[in-house]
Protein backbone atom coordinates (compact mmCIF):
# COMPACT_ATOMS: atom_id res chain seq x y z
CA UNK A 1 0.00 0.00 0.00
CA UNK A 2 2.00 3.29 -0.98
CA UNK A 3 2.70 5.98 0.89
CA UNK A 4 0.27 9.12 -0.14
CA UNK A 5 1.87 11.48 2.42
CA UNK A 6 3.45 12.31 5.66
CA UNK A 7 2.53 14.98 7.83
CA UNK A 8 4.37 17.59 9.32
CA UNK A 9 3.12 20.38 11.94
CA UNK A 10 5.05 23.67 11.70
CA UNK A 11 4.27 26.92 13.21
CA UNK A 12 5.05 28.46 9.97
CA UNK A 13 4.62 27.43 6.17
CA UNK A 14 6.11 30.97 5.21
CA UNK A 15 9.20 29.96 7.62
CA UNK A 16 9.39 26.45 7.02
CA UNK A 17 8.52 25.67 3.38
CA UNK A 18 12.15 27.50 2.36
CA UNK A 19 14.01 25.20 4.85
CA UNK A 20 12.53 22.23 2.95
CA UNK A 21 12.83 23.41 -0.68
CA UNK A 22 16.21 23.71 -0.86
CA UNK A 23 17.63 20.67 0.24
CA UNK A 24 15.20 18.95 -1.87
CA UNK A 25 15.17 20.64 -4.98
CA UNK A 26 11.09 21.43 -4.99
CA UNK A 27 8.81 24.06 -4.67
CA UNK A 28 5.58 23.71 -2.43
CA UNK A 29 2.57 24.01 -3.53
CA UNK A 30 0.42 26.96 -2.57
CA UNK A 31 -1.24 27.02 0.70
CA UNK A 32 -4.85 25.82 0.99
CA UNK A 33 -6.38 26.21 3.73
CA UNK A 34 -8.74 23.11 5.15
CA UNK A 35 -11.68 24.35 7.29
CA UNK A 36 -12.77 21.01 8.62
CA UNK A 37 -9.03 20.56 10.16
CA UNK A 38 -8.32 24.44 11.50
CA UNK A 39 -5.23 24.07 9.17
CA UNK A 40 -3.65 25.72 6.18
CA UNK A 41 -1.39 22.95 4.43
CA UNK A 42 0.93 23.06 1.86
CA UNK A 43 2.57 20.48 -0.30
CA UNK A 44 6.07 19.32 -1.73
CA UNK A 45 6.47 16.30 -3.68
CA UNK A 46 8.84 13.79 -2.63
CA UNK A 47 9.53 11.20 -5.69
CA UNK A 48 5.89 9.35 -5.67
CA UNK A 49 5.20 10.57 -2.34
CA UNK A 50 4.42 14.32 -1.11
CA UNK A 51 5.18 15.96 2.98
CA UNK A 52 2.21 17.66 3.47
CA UNK A 53 3.11 20.54 6.10
CA UNK A 54 0.72 21.85 8.46
CA UNK A 55 0.00 25.46 10.41
CA UNK A 56 -2.71 25.69 12.89
CA UNK A 57 -5.31 28.72 12.03
CA UNK A 58 -6.79 28.53 15.10
CA UNK A 59 -5.45 28.26 18.75
CA UNK A 60 -8.09 25.11 19.11
CA UNK A 61 -7.11 23.23 16.05
CA UNK A 62 -5.64 19.80 16.50
CA UNK A 63 -2.44 20.74 15.12
CA UNK A 64 -2.12 23.43 17.35
CA UNK A 65 -2.22 21.33 20.55
CA UNK A 66 0.24 18.89 19.12
CA UNK A 67 2.50 22.15 18.78
CA UNK A 68 2.10 22.72 22.20
CA UNK A 69 2.82 19.66 23.90
CA UNK A 70 5.07 18.00 21.37
CA UNK A 71 6.48 20.36 19.25
CA UNK A 72 6.93 20.58 15.19
CA UNK A 73 7.93 17.79 13.75
CA UNK A 74 6.48 14.66 12.61
CA UNK A 75 2.29 14.71 12.62
CA UNK A 76 0.88 11.80 10.28
CA UNK A 77 1.64 8.88 7.81
CA UNK A 78 -1.17 8.71 4.99
CA UNK A 79 -1.64 5.60 2.82
CA UNK A 80 -3.42 5.91 -0.54
CA UNK A 81 -6.39 3.05 -0.70
CA UNK A 82 -8.32 2.86 -3.64
CA UNK A 83 -11.45 2.45 -1.17
CA UNK A 84 -11.90 4.51 2.16
CA UNK A 85 -15.12 2.84 3.63
CA UNK A 86 -13.74 -0.58 2.68
CA UNK A 87 -10.72 0.26 4.72
CA UNK A 88 -12.57 1.36 7.23
CA UNK A 89 -14.70 -1.78 7.37
CA UNK A 90 -11.75 -4.18 7.32
CA UNK A 91 -9.60 -2.34 10.26
CA UNK A 92 -12.76 -2.12 12.30
CA UNK A 93 -14.35 -5.62 11.85
CA UNK A 94 -10.06 -6.22 13.18
CA UNK A 95 -10.21 -3.94 16.12
CA UNK A 96 -8.49 -1.24 15.32
CA UNK A 97 -9.76 1.98 17.05
CA UNK A 98 -10.91 4.29 14.67
CA UNK A 99 -10.90 8.60 14.85
CA UNK A 100 -13.18 8.63 11.90
CA UNK A 101 -15.77 6.13 11.58
CA UNK A 102 -16.95 7.75 8.23
CA UNK A 103 -14.48 9.33 5.43
CA UNK A 104 -14.46 13.21 5.72
CA UNK A 105 -12.91 15.53 3.04
CA UNK A 106 -9.81 16.50 3.12
CA UNK A 107 -6.87 18.56 1.69
CA UNK A 108 -7.45 18.78 -2.43
CA UNK A 109 -10.83 17.78 -1.51
CA UNK A 110 -9.95 14.08 -1.00
CA UNK A 111 -11.97 11.84 1.11
CA UNK A 112 -9.78 11.01 4.14
CA UNK A 113 -9.54 9.11 7.69
CA UNK A 114 -7.72 8.64 10.24
CA UNK A 115 -7.09 5.64 13.27
CA UNK A 116 -6.26 6.40 16.67
CA UNK A 117 -2.75 6.43 17.21
CA UNK A 118 -2.80 3.86 19.97
CA UNK A 119 -4.09 1.50 16.98
CA UNK A 120 -0.93 1.67 14.92
CA UNK A 121 2.16 2.08 17.97
CA UNK A 122 1.80 5.83 18.56
CA UNK A 123 1.42 6.37 14.53
CA UNK A 124 -1.37 8.55 13.53
CA UNK A 125 -2.18 7.18 10.34
CA UNK A 126 -4.25 8.26 7.99
CA UNK A 127 -5.93 7.05 5.16
CA UNK A 128 -6.91 8.35 1.78
CA UNK A 129 -8.76 7.53 -1.35
CA UNK A 130 -7.46 7.96 -4.75
CA UNK A 131 -3.59 7.65 -6.28
CA UNK A 132 -1.27 9.61 -4.12
CA UNK B 1 14.04 14.17 -4.07
CA UNK B 2 12.45 10.39 -2.95
CA UNK B 3 11.99 9.49 0.23
CA UNK B 4 13.93 6.39 1.34
CA UNK B 5 11.90 5.20 4.34
CA UNK B 6 9.92 6.36 7.24
CA UNK B 7 11.63 5.31 10.96
CA UNK B 8 9.02 4.11 13.45
CA UNK B 9 10.64 3.56 17.03
CA UNK B 10 8.92 0.92 18.46
CA UNK B 11 8.60 -1.02 22.18
CA UNK B 12 8.46 -4.40 20.02
CA UNK B 13 9.00 -5.63 16.75
CA UNK B 14 7.37 -8.77 17.56
CA UNK B 15 4.61 -6.68 18.51
CA UNK B 16 4.21 -4.41 16.57
CA UNK B 17 5.03 -5.52 12.78
CA UNK B 18 1.29 -7.80 12.53
CA UNK B 19 -0.43 -4.92 13.46
CA UNK B 20 1.07 -3.19 10.28
CA UNK B 21 1.59 -6.35 8.15
CA UNK B 22 -2.49 -6.75 7.73
CA UNK B 23 -3.71 -3.56 6.78
CA UNK B 24 -0.58 -2.85 4.48
CA UNK B 25 -0.85 -6.02 2.99
CA UNK B 26 2.71 -6.48 2.85
CA UNK B 27 5.45 -8.70 5.20
CA UNK B 28 8.16 -7.39 6.87
CA UNK B 29 11.94 -8.42 6.41
CA UNK B 30 13.69 -10.40 8.97
CA UNK B 31 14.48 -8.64 11.40
CA UNK B 32 18.65 -6.92 11.19
CA UNK B 33 20.51 -5.57 14.07
CA UNK B 34 22.74 -2.40 13.62
CA UNK B 35 25.26 -2.45 16.13
CA UNK B 36 26.87 1.45 15.37
CA UNK B 37 22.54 2.63 16.13
CA UNK B 38 21.95 -0.02 19.09
CA UNK B 39 18.73 -1.00 17.18
CA UNK B 40 16.97 -4.00 15.60
CA UNK B 41 15.31 -2.95 12.06
CA UNK B 42 13.19 -4.42 10.41
CA UNK B 43 11.28 -3.03 6.59
CA UNK B 44 8.38 -2.74 5.69
CA UNK B 45 7.27 -2.05 1.66
CA UNK B 46 4.71 0.78 1.19
CA UNK B 47 4.39 1.92 -2.54
CA UNK B 48 8.21 3.23 -3.63
CA UNK B 49 9.28 3.45 -0.16
CA UNK B 50 9.31 1.65 3.12
CA UNK B 51 8.50 1.64 6.77
CA UNK B 52 11.57 1.48 8.95
CA UNK B 53 10.48 -0.49 12.49
CA UNK B 54 13.11 0.02 15.04
CA UNK B 55 13.78 -1.31 18.43
CA UNK B 56 16.33 -0.84 20.79
CA UNK B 57 18.73 -3.27 21.61
CA UNK B 58 20.18 -1.83 24.47
CA UNK B 59 18.43 0.82 27.12
CA UNK B 60 21.01 3.95 25.90
CA UNK B 61 20.78 3.58 22.78
CA UNK B 62 19.39 6.88 21.10
CA UNK B 63 16.23 4.71 19.64
CA UNK B 64 15.44 3.67 23.72
CA UNK B 65 15.99 7.18 24.72
CA UNK B 66 13.67 8.30 22.12
CA UNK B 67 10.89 5.79 23.45
CA UNK B 68 11.22 7.24 27.07
CA UNK B 69 10.68 10.58 26.16
CA UNK B 70 8.43 10.80 23.47
CA UNK B 71 6.81 7.26 23.84
CA UNK B 72 6.66 5.15 20.25
CA UNK B 73 5.73 6.51 16.75
CA UNK B 74 7.46 8.62 13.95
CA UNK B 75 11.28 8.75 14.63
CA UNK B 76 12.78 9.96 11.29
CA UNK B 77 12.06 10.33 7.90
CA UNK B 78 15.59 9.28 5.07
CA UNK B 79 15.75 10.47 1.87
CA UNK B 80 17.45 8.67 -1.22
CA UNK B 81 20.35 10.50 -2.31
CA UNK B 82 22.88 9.66 -5.08
CA UNK B 83 25.79 10.82 -3.12
CA UNK B 84 25.42 11.53 0.50
CA UNK B 85 29.01 13.46 1.11
CA UNK B 86 27.94 15.86 -1.69
CA UNK B 87 24.83 16.79 0.39
CA UNK B 88 26.24 16.72 3.51
CA UNK B 89 28.94 19.41 1.91
CA UNK B 90 25.83 21.39 0.18
CA UNK B 91 23.56 21.38 3.52
CA UNK B 92 26.78 22.03 5.66
CA UNK B 93 27.53 25.46 2.78
CA UNK B 94 23.77 26.37 3.79
CA UNK B 95 24.26 26.70 7.49
CA UNK B 96 22.24 23.46 8.20
CA UNK B 97 22.92 21.73 11.46
CA UNK B 98 24.01 18.16 11.10
CA UNK B 99 24.64 15.38 13.24
CA UNK B 100 26.91 13.60 11.36
CA UNK B 101 30.07 15.27 9.46
CA UNK B 102 30.84 12.65 7.86
CA UNK B 103 28.41 9.60 6.65
CA UNK B 104 28.44 6.08 8.54
CA UNK B 105 27.11 2.77 7.44
CA UNK B 106 23.77 1.75 8.30
CA UNK B 107 21.02 -0.84 8.08
CA UNK B 108 21.30 -3.00 4.65
CA UNK B 109 25.09 -1.38 4.72
CA UNK B 110 23.76 1.40 3.14
CA UNK B 111 25.77 4.95 3.73
CA UNK B 112 23.48 7.19 5.51
CA UNK B 113 24.13 10.51 7.56
CA UNK B 114 21.54 12.77 9.92
CA UNK B 115 20.38 16.09 10.41
CA UNK B 116 20.04 17.29 13.31
CA UNK B 117 16.49 18.25 13.77
CA UNK B 118 16.37 21.61 14.66
CA UNK B 119 17.48 21.97 10.87
CA UNK B 120 14.10 20.49 9.37
CA UNK B 121 11.18 21.83 12.21
CA UNK B 122 11.81 19.38 14.45
CA UNK B 123 11.77 16.56 12.23
CA UNK B 124 15.29 14.25 12.31
CA UNK B 125 15.62 14.13 9.05
CA UNK B 126 18.14 10.95 7.46
CA UNK B 127 19.74 10.98 3.88
CA UNK B 128 20.57 7.64 2.59
CA UNK B 129 22.86 7.08 -0.34
CA UNK B 130 21.53 4.83 -3.42
CA UNK B 131 17.72 4.29 -4.83
CA UNK B 132 14.60 3.69 -2.70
Amino acid sequence: MPVDHLGIAVRSLAEALPRWEGPLGATASPPEVVDSQRVRIAFLDAGSTHLEFLEPTAPDSPVAKFLETRGEGLHHLAFAVPNVDRKLAELDSAGYRLIDRVARTGARGRRIAFCHPSAFDGVLVEFVEGEP
